[in-house]
């Protein structure tokens, strides 16, 4: 059985929202593995009996340095999760605290796979796109972006079950010389790597195409494009409601509610469950910090479904093609 | 009257698009200059006679090296049209053709205004958030974001009547650490200005919200952001049509289709008419190479308004205000 570690500490509805979502899946065919204070969490029952609770005395909380609590907290319990993936305990990792102090738990706890250079953040977008990185490398050089490119793909086969992913660079047009110095350097990289399979530059309205599975780019761009999206999804839906609150359609609004909801469904970063923090000896699935137990639930799912369909493994072969 | 030079061999369907256009507008109050090949463009009707033309043996096509093909080919239309604004002869410019070489011809010819280091391109969101930039310096530094903020504030003054616009960075978070070394250094020149109103950092979700009316940003990651804004509308058009295909709302569709043109208008490109080309002696407006004869009428309307209301001017004595 799958064992996922789950910091039951971290995130803006912690404990509560995170124990009523481990107690959903661990009777999916999931070992749930709660990490945290004993008494804060106390017995949870699901219906295959009581989770495992692992103690954890400390907390890292948003506000605090990443690294450096990581470092002074050793019972933190994002500290605690980490160690237990290290040790082979669990299978991976879930958190919805501090995305900084799960990326620093991760990379110094869980380790490095051999040849990533930097573990990289991927988000799968509501259109099926696999986005890296999204925030853990604001800037970054061309082999970054190779690795990246290794890293996504791995995540498209694993989830969106797509082959041979294809690749593209986030750019601000389709020919090579565009860009700034690091999009030229990583299209001359990216082009000549076999590890690959690369179609070139896209762009963020590619996100209305199927031209690429998997879009590369820096940390900070990335970042920008999964907010831009996540505020033109809102605004759209404003907009939208704006427009059908016209007295004209007045009559047609009841019978088109599920349909909303639906649309909302797909939007919802709940939907998905979290991002994907890469490039590290086990699955890291960080959700976000305002998880409902739903959103926990899908990203201890995720997880699971990483671990089953060797993802580590799958970035390690490619890493190693990549880097030889 | 408001005198507006167009380069009518500039787009994808120029000249014919662009005449119709310029002819359209033509009895509005607006005085429209014609620039191109007279053998293809002819005589032009309007309502109130014939369309003056000025010669231009020459076209700078997408695919020439903007600032070479400026300086090289002295009659291109573009050039022409810049002459006319550098003469006097001219208020404003619109082109719709390659826009580096529109740029290259507005800082050569128009010239830039005193005080400004890079004139940047704007772009009006169809939420109502004016951008910049949002592709023509990839790269700067805090004292262009804040000239950018100077500039930005204008076109929100004129285009969407805010008296004291207040300017947005954009960043990855709110904090003042966050971001890059450019985002950290921007937020402490932008605090300390009394040339704007800075309410700190925003994130790309704030498209959706009211947080500020001006965003500022170097010009790749404004590229990024308005054609991941157009990419998300699209993506999600898409997704609102295949929830609607359901058989479940067959009966709702028709009562629909007001509302969805409303829409689409209003996430159209072509509503706006242009970007801004800002910082220059000229108001100078770029329409979308694919212009059809309504985005090229919108972007010369565009371009009279921001002369009527002084844009220029504006923006001259703000970078007045910000670099003392």
């Amino acid at each position: 059985m799958t064992v996922i570690a789950v910091d039951a500490m971290g995130g803006d509805n912690a404990p509560e929202e995170v124990i009523a979502g481990a107690r959903t899946v661990h009777g999916e065919g999931i070992d749930v593995v709660l990490v945290g204070d004993s008494d804060a969490i106390g017995t949870v029952e699901s219906s295959r009996g009581p989770l495992p609770l692992r103690e954890a005395t400390q907390v890292i909380g948003f506000e605090d340095d990443p690294a450096r609590s990581v470092r002074d907290k050793p019972d933190a319990s994002v500290v605690v999760t980490a160690r237990l993936v290290a040790s082979g305990d669990a299978d991976a990792m879930v958190s919805a605290g501090s995305t900084g102090a799960a990326m620093a738990a991760a990379t110094f706890i869980v380790g490095r796979l051999p040849g990533v250079s930097r573990p990289g953040i991927a988000s799968i977008f509501p259109t099926g796109h696999v986005v890296l990185d999204v925030g853990a490398n604001l800037e970054v050089k061309a082999e970054h972006l190779l690795q990246f490119a290794v890293m996504g793909s791995a995540l498209a086969q694993v989830y969106r079950h797509v082959e041979r992913p294809r690749v593209g660079l986030l750019n601000i047009g389709e020919e090579p010389s565009k860009g700034r110095a690091i999009e030229r350097e990583a299209h001359a990289l990216l082009s000549s790597s076999n590890a690959i399979d690369f179609v070139g530059n896209v762009e963020g309205r590619d996100l209305a195409t199927d031209a690429a599975d998997v879009i590369v780019t820096d940390g900070f761009t990335g970042n920008v494009l999964l907010k831009t999206s996540e505020g033109s999804g809102r605004a759209i839906q404003h907009m939208i409601l704006e427009t059908l609150s016209h007295p004209d359609y007045a009559d047609l609004l009841p019978g088109l509610m599920p349909a909303f909801s639906e649309l909302r469904e797909r939007l919802s970063p709940e939907s998905v469950g979290g991002a994907h923090l890469v490039g590290t000896r086990g699955v890291v699935v960080i959700a976000h910090g305002s998880s409902s137990r739903t959103a926990i639930a899908n990203a201890i799912r995720f997880a699971a479904e990483g671990v089953e369909h060797g993802l580590v493994d799958r970035v390690g072969v490619g890493i190693e093609s990549a880097v030889h």
